[in-house]
């Protein structure tokens, strides 16, 4: 570990991808406020103190008016503004959503357009972000073999000494499944 | 995405499971400086606009004089210090790496012992912190069953805007592997 003293070096964005199986559909945005409209999965930053799965859920009801629930992690992204230089840095994590409601009222400050996507078409799709395009393959891949095949599945576990609760997420493993 | 000025919330700290896949055994240390002496990954903070497997690599081989490569994601867990509250968060992520050397020359200031222990030593006792156990399963399992069963694949792409190159982690797609 490191002796010099911490301090908070990322943001947390996060994302969430709401998948309706039944229809292979996925819930989508276009920003308002880009050049490009490409479509994304609905997210933002990570209030202080709030975990992945809960922004997840949060912006896509502010963003879509979709309420949802977390189901796993899918994909972790990092990225640095001003390489080799102390700017702070992100972390963008995508999550699969299961939906609990299905009728659109998105944010119109926020958003162009919202809509239920095909996944496969989302997968093949140029108008799209390159990690919008990647994740609805893995998606398509997860609706085709199952989502046990890209899932990271998370466990609440207490923390040693002061019992508060953190997050973990990894691989299912064959005694969890 | 929030319309809030963005600020960093999150530090990261990084650990390397370095696995001799040959021996089936992995590098593991006890802090000097705490008052239960558990069998952890070697491991610290990421510094300023450096990657997640760089930090691994680094720190394993501050602590623990082993040369290592960056493999896959095993794991991340999100951590809040002070719950409901605007303190830092953290998110640590275990990274699997391959080892290029193999002779140990600890680093004294922080380290009490440093060993290659049997991976299904580790999954068992109970000198290791949750996460390590928890981990030292998975990394059994990948022993056992193959790495793809258990790794998170990384790949550098360029941001569609500044160019700049980004990690992403998830699961290996059929056309990748």
């Amino acid at each position: 570990p490191s002796r010099l003293p911490a301090f908070a070096t990322h943001q947390v964005g996060v994302a969430g991808a709401v998948v309706d199986e039944s229809a292979g559909k996925v819930l989508v945005v276009q920003d308002k406020n880009k050049t490009k409209n490409a479509w994304k999965f609905p997210g933002g930053l990570s209030d202080p103190g709030e975990n992945i799965g809960a922004t997840a859920v949060r912006e896509v009801f502010e963003e879509t008016g979709v309420r949802s629930e977390f189901r796993s992690l899918l994909s972790i992204r990092q990225q640095h503004r001003h390489p080799n230089a102390f700017g702070m840095s992100d972390l963008y994590a995508i999550c699969r959503l299961s939906p609990l409601t299905y009728r659109i009222d998105f944010c119109t400050q926020e958003c162009l357009r919202c809509e239920w996507l095909g996944v496969g078409e989302l997968a093949e799709t140029s108008s799209a972000t390159p990690v919008t395009s990647r994740v609805a393959r893995l998606l398509l891949f997860g609706l085709e073999r199952g989502f046990d095949k890209i899932d990271l599945a998370m466990e609440e576990l207490p923390a040693v000494y002061s019992g508060v609760l953190y997050q973990l997420y990894h691989r299912p493993l064959p005694t969890q499944s």
